[in-house]
């Protein structure tokens, strides 16, 4: 058995899975959002034993936000988490609880890897994984083979879709994420409703004790035909068809795979629109890439992060790069 | 002695090089406005035959534009070239007349992989080349290969800017080249002067006995500080900023290399603002890439093309792939 947690900023969520990669235990906590690192890193033992419920471990696989040195298993700067803005030794602290090895990876190209190996991404050699959530993160495979660049390829949340426009959470101006991102969106939604705009998405976030605008909130708002949701998630939808076009027409890969919080929870409808949104920008129009939702949904992450540890068999990436 | 032709919309410049790759004879001749296919190949044959001076070639390698099918040799829809929206079988055309074996591909392509091999891209095993020309191409190199995708790769010109922006020469909207490219620069200029706008760039254009805007004429007008010349350029030099700090925030390469025709001509200093330009859009500001000018100058692709036939001794890229 190997387990991998998906370490996001509101959730932890952990698998278990056995030699073929099927999952046989799962858990879900609450990301903590007070303490420090070493909180989160005891309810993410406390998640791989309610997932393992006692089986041996050959190994525990991490997907983490923030700059991850893999070698040293060191987690810096992550933003999301309590406390974390400096360096913390993430991979031994979790070893030593467990008693197992224990990888680290980027959370996105994690999930990526996930799709090229066991999900939407297996009939290619070459997909961008495009995670629409807080942020819009980029995962890149080509030939086989994770790009990475020199650490910090597929930034296609940063990619600029208006010269000028909108401030981005990063600082920049006229990035994708700027208008797709939901942490963008749920900033742009406040500074509506402070104007005096009338919108249902508030009282639904608090109806569901939220403090803030999940995916759901916005999932059930879009149901609701609440105008202001629809204004801005159809924003949303164009920056993400020019932003992912215009990363197409630098990479040319086979397939895109769209995942990601709100990806995943608006689904198919939503797909078809942003691929329908890319199209005007698409230089390879008459040959388009294919457009697929994230096969593995929700436990993606987790259980991409078990493919850090697999050791046994050479995952799908390897055999390809060893070709 | 290898040959190498580069086929542009105004100049076919033919190059022969020694084993060594240096230059041993060059020949420009005038690109043919009139006629069709075989007469632009017929003027690529006298350029060969007068740069060689009666040498016997190994090979003769072409970076052209259009569409390549490089295995069976075939040039299609090349769009600057004279009655050339179909297919010419170009290589087999000029091997029967040069009687030595040819070697087409894109244009762009071959200029990268010239730098990558022979010029300012020589440290580095990944870099983003930038041909700031007639349109602006790019050219990728990963892991010291060639990254084509699925053969459309590289195509920076149409990353978008500004979503819902100025009309590009491809029919779309907001592409970088719709601001930055020659052509679109431009009808630009000459819509402002149908306004009444004053400026000398057609003065310099007719004085130098020319029918459109060359890098020349642009570079001219700028010494003399034509407000409108500078505006424009101004503008193309923000787009490009924009434009190539996405693709680096894609990519991640380890450097940039800026050529192409306008590129070139105004050289060192635009090399210094187009970097300056990338920096508020580049995600790793911190550490951003190297910026380097094309260092083979007009010759470039010409060169670029010899290495096509370089069959003796591996490239640098072919070393590098096979490690």
């Amino acid at each position: 058995m190997r387990a991998g947690i998906d370490l996001g900023g509101t959730k932890i969520q952990a698998v278990v899975v056995d030699d073929d990669d099927s999952v046989q235990g799962e858990a879900r906590l609450p990301t903590p959002t007070t303490g420090g690192p070493e909180d989160v890193a005891n309810a993410m033992v406390e998640a791989v034993r309610s997932a393992s419920n006692g089986a041996e471990l050959e190994g525990v696989g991490v997907g983490s936000p923030g700059m991850i040195d893999t070698r040293k298993g060191v987690v810096t700067s992550a933003r999301n988490l309590p406390d974390w803005e400096g360096s913390f030794p993430l991979a031994g602290v979790l070893r030593d609880a467990l008693d197992a090895p224990v990888k680290l990876d980027n959370d996105v190209n994690v999930a990526t890897d996930a799709e090229f190996n066991l999900g939407a991404g297996r009939p290619y050699r070459s997909i961008l994984g495009v995670f629409w959530g807080t942020g819009v993160g980029g995962g890149i495979i080509l030939r086989g083979r994770p790009w990475l660049g020199r650490g910090g390829a597929g930034e296609i949340g940063h990619v600029v879709v208006k010269m000028g426009g909108a401030r981005c959470p990063c600082g920049r101006r006229g990035c994708m994420e700027a208008y797709a991102g939901r942490a963008a969106l749920e900033a742009r939604a406040r500074r509506h409703v402070k104007k005096g705009e009338k919108t249902d998405l508030l009282k639904i976030m608090e109806k569901r004790g939220r403090d803030r605008l999940t995916s759901g909130v916005w999932a059930r708002a879009l149901e609701h035909g609440d105008k202001l949701a629809h204004t801005l998630i159809d924003e949303a939808v164009e920056a993400l068809g020019a932003g992912v076009a215009s990363a197409l027409n630098v990479l040319d890969v086979e397939a895109v795979v769209i995942g990601g919080g709100l990806g995943l929870r608006l689904g198919e409808p939503y797909r078809e629109r942003i691929e329908k949104a890319m199209m005007p920008h698409l230089f390879a129009s008459d040959d388009p890439p294919a457009v697929h939702l994230a096969e593995l949904g929700d436990l993606g992450g987790a259980i991409g992060a078990t493919l850090l540890v697999r050791a046994k068999r050479p995952s799908r990436a390897r055999v390809a790069a060893s070709r």
